[in-house]
């Protein structure tokens, strides 16, 4: 498994900004690429196949299920969402690093799939400060805010299963976090065995 | 144990460079610590008490040892070396991190008596670059630097008991490389179960 990249899984409870988290870490490190999820939901104005999502159909996507050609999948409100795990495994080989932005279900089955991937959970400050955030969407019912801090608070519990907690209390901070965490497990013994071996072999020449 | 600086330790086979990595990392990371050593050997010309070494006689370092205040300590041509416990708790104590620059050996005592610490091994990018380092110095013999080489060999293998490897390619590059680490380490999920709980208590205020 030497001289691979890095599978980098980003998750985290609704609210918490891991989705503007991912957009500063790829805009600042171009060696990153985003997994691009396959769906059987039908492009919105201004989003491109192949850029926001490979855009599929039913049939095609069941058969991908079928044939275990996903890392992972759901489906949400009668569409399916999936991470192709051909191109995945492609760009590893190249010895890039896959950065894979999800929720924290889909994390926990991607963890049971590739389980040497890194798991990386992105929490809220406080939860006083997620209801903030929430609040200021202007979005949701007192009840509705309710019922997603309560999911966020069980959900952030959930963090013990990951390698690492990143606090987003700063979007940048936060970015350069998971970019110090993307380069430290470069060096990770686990990653490095190989080379250990390798370079006794090259003893003196 | 949240809310603690970690213990990084730095070690390496001689002649890998790990001295200058570390000069590099503390000279650019001022919040890092260096944990300074004492040592029963005499000061050289230039050397200070608090800031090379803490210089203190025999009578005091076996006390030191029977009182286990020390870290790991060792006996080098008739001089004790050894890293005082109390001064790196009381750093850790407050958040900040300790640099510990140390032997292999030395590494793998720490390791028993504090095996939270961040263990990281630098290693040279090549048998055949060491070579050109060792004689690059002068100060050896032919036969000197192959029974060098041979140990260098040994000891790298001895990396996987670290939990990182980093290659001295080039000494900035290493010393970012540790910087990394660092930032990492800090949002290591093992050392932030406590962050997790507490934000779940502060439910919402």
């Amino acid at each position: 498994m030497d001289f691979t990249g890095n599978l980098i899984v980003i998750s985290g409870p609704s609210g918490t900004g891991k989705g503007t988290i991912c957009k500063k870490l790829l805009d600042e490190h171009k060696t990153l690429t985003y997994s691009i999820s396959a769906t059987t939901r039908q492009p919105r104005t201004g989003e491109t196949h192949g850029i926001n999502y490979w855009f599929t159909d039913k049939i095609e996507f069941e058969r991908m299920i079928e044939q275990e050609e996903l890392l992972e999948w759901a489906e949400v409100y009668g569409n399916y969402y999936g991470t192709p795990l051909a191109r995945v495994q492609e760009v590893l080989k190249n010895g890039q690093d896959v950065i894979l932005e999800i929720d924290p279900q889909g994390a926990m089955n991607v963890k049971k799939k590739f389980p040497q991937g890194v798991f990386i959970y992105i929490i809220p400050p406080s939860m006083t400060e997620l209801e903030k955030r929430i609040r200021g969407r202007g979005t949701d019912s007192d009840e509705s805010i309710a019922r997603r801090l309560k999911a966020a608070c069980d959900e952030i519990r959930m963090g013990v299963y990951y390698n690492y907690v990143v606090v987003n209390d700063e979007i940048t901070v936060a970015a350069n976090k998971i970019a110090a965490i993307v380069e430290a497990e470069k060096c990770n013994v686990l990653r490095n065995t190989d080379l250990l071996r390798q370079i006794c072999e090259d003893k003196g020449e």
